[in-house]
């Protein structure tokens, strides 16, 4: 099966699907078990044996940010050499014990691989308010550094919460100029909904391309994925997307050339199928919602949001519950109070609003009108009034599964 | 047991509980079954005989609201003499039809009871998108009208929809000048974030006082107890206030008195524990929070928005898991990126975070604190950067419940 499964998404022709653990040329990563998380791998390293490498990095725009983020922030993040990262601990909320625990991991990996410590990205994932046990971690740390190899398939597990598995994907990308490969490694499956960033996402290229045509495709690819959606529409201390390219396939990518079209091509799709994943394996989630509103510049986006972390719409779409309602309810929340607010809305295609009054459906409408509610993906087109905006959110449902486990007290989550 | 039995509303010395179904001197009420709702009561009258009678109104803010919310604001809002109102059915979204249906109600209760059309209001709650019918709606106002009696009890049951029981309250109101009646019926358990006004909640008193002064009075207690109460952060189409004064009672209450200021003490404690009521009889819900923000003046209100709308701190409450690491996530996430943001946090009166960063509670303050999250009612007290401004929002935890009943396809619920 082709990691493009979603409808939304669609596969590029010029991309060649290789084993999802794969790395690209000039890469190598590690991940342990260094007692953090109960069981499993939560310590990672990631590394880049070229000098040149280049490098952008988006963070989470939440107010309260953890140490890891801080630490990240003040390294170089156009030239990143390495990333380090551990699950089971968000090392958030630790104040300056914290801090210096950032510190001495990004500190500890620079020396084990003989970078520059500025050189060197900070991720951590898991609970907020406790202590990431320091010398576990740094001992983790060494273990890793131990073991890099050609693979990412411990690295991508090491990284991982609540998510089900890992989210991972490697390409072969066939510019115009020669093929390089495309790879990346994400976690997220609660507390998401971010803007710029997701959870984690770590993107390594094998092309060759200077630091700022890197960071204006993952700007513009970060904005049509990990900004798109949401699980709980709760905005993380810790979401971080690291991408480095290191130029070891030789391959150049120059500004404003097809090179450079073609390899941003893969990076959407790879990053909005990605985003999609992480919605898709949302705590509990059962089924995925696609919210499209189309007006004035200024409404679309939050009424996108209000309909898509509405828990009323999220419980019908759990429920295949046709209650198309509660999305106009979620719209008009949004909206400014007093102004005419006469919408279009249309579900799986099919038309159930009109000018602002439900339609009448029939027997037959609403038969379709339950199938299209129940299948995998449900699709909500919302036309409001105004001109000239368009956006999307990609959104889970909200189940008793996400209840039961977000309410499970001593688990070590965040 | 008295009506005011949350630690957070204090019961006023000056008031005396009745039997809660007792209606003020010259008010009547009814509730009949018409069969708009598969099963109960579900239209009701109410009526003041006093000509002189004033009143005052607040509405949701949804920009998309009811027909019923649309047809009562075109009402003579300070001389209203009757409300009519049903449950199962909310007129929302069933264009020109809806309309005529709502004006309909409101012209065949004004006729049936001899008074202005422009001197009722209309209310109606319950499934969005569907047609109320009209002929059915109509018989029960006409049989509501020949039931009309001294108390309220059927009209409190009849304007129910997910709620667990009738939320009332009747108290004698000693004031300076002579013993006053204070009487209200109310409604909501889910699609509850009201701004201005909750889902439903009728105040009747046979006090004596102008109409300015009624609206000052129900502008203030309303701000500070509806507007602060939170299910699940959705704001609803069809929220509704109506409040009428009758002077039936012969104690003139003049502005700016004694007698206005012990009115106003009855009324706000009235419609704060009618406000609990809806958050303790939220939608499967266990337990209820208090999120108190204290500094900058345009930032505590956001703030304590996100933290009681944060499906994980609603799950972490419903759970009794003391995961405060969520309360400090939901605040950043409504604080602006990038500014200073150091935080206090106590719950239940127990500091938890100072300056930031998360105390060492120990092995017996984290049974404390366990302890105290276990409770009925939660307190949250955030202090956050700035000065002046305090804040407080009352909301319901969610649970497997919840989900499971909003999920359910075809009950005819909003």
């Amino acid at each position: 099966m082709s990691f493009f499964s979603s409808r939304w998404v669609e596969r590029p022709v010029h991309v060649t699907e290789l084993d999802t653990a794969v790395l690209p040329r000039g890469f190598r990563a590690a991940g342990v078990a260094a007692g953090i998380k109960p069981q499993g791998l939560d310590v990672g390293v990631l590394v880049s044996e070229e000098p040149g490498t280049v490098s952008s990095a988006r963070f989470t725009t939440n107010a309260r940010v953890g140490a890891p983020v801080t630490v990240s922030r003040q390294a170089r993040l156009d030239g990143l050499r390495a990333v380090v990262a551990n699950s089971g601990c968000s090392n958030v909320g630790d104040g300056r014990r914290g801090y210096e625990t950032a510190t001495a991991m990004q500190a500890r990996t620079a020396e084990l691989l003989g970078v520059d410590p500025a050189a060197v990205g900070v991720a951590s994932t898991g609970a907020i308010g406790r202590e990431l046990p320091r010398e576990r971690v740094l001992a983790g740390v060494a273990a890793a550094c131990g073991e890099l190899g050609e693979g990412a398939g411990a690295f991508s597990e090491s990284i991982l919460t609540s998510d089900a598995g890992p989210k991972r994907c490697a390409l072969d990308v066939a510019l115009p100029s020669g093929t390089v490969r495309l790879c990346a490694q994400a976690k997220g499956a609660g507390m998401i909904s971010p803007r710029f960033a997701t959870m984690f996402c770590f993107v390594e290229t094998d092309a060759m391309l200077d630091a700022a045509t890197l960071d204006l495709l993952v700007g513009v690819c970060v904005k049509r994925s990990f900004d798109r959606i949401s699980v709980d529409g709760q905005l993380s201390t810790s979401d971080t997307v690291f991408a480095l390219a290191n130029g070891a396939g030789g391959v150049a990518v120059e500004p404003e050339t097809p090179d450079e079209l073609a390899l941003g091509e893969a990076l959407d799709a790879l990053l909005r199928q990605l985003a999609l994943e992480i919605v898709r394996d949302g705590e509990g989630t059962r089924r995925v919602g696609r919210v499209v509103v189309r007006g004035a510049v200024d409404a679309v986006e939050p009424i996108a949001r209000a309909v898509a972390d509405s828990p009323l719409v999220k419980t019908a779409l759990h429920g295949a519950d046709p209650n198309f309602g509660r999305i106009l309810q979620a719209a008009g929340q949004a909206y400014p109070e007093g102004e005419p607010f006469v919408v279009d809305l249309a579900i799986e295609g099919l038309p159930v609003v009109s000018a602002g009054d439900a339609l009448e459906l029939g027997q037959a409408g609403l038969a379709e009108l339950e199938k299209a509610v129940g299948r995998e993906e449900v699709e909500i087109e919302l036309t409001v009034p105004g001109e000239g905006g368009e956006t999307e959110v990609f959104f889970s449902d909200l189940s008793e599964a996400y209840v039961a486990f977000n309410s499970e007290y001593g688990k070590g989550r965040g």
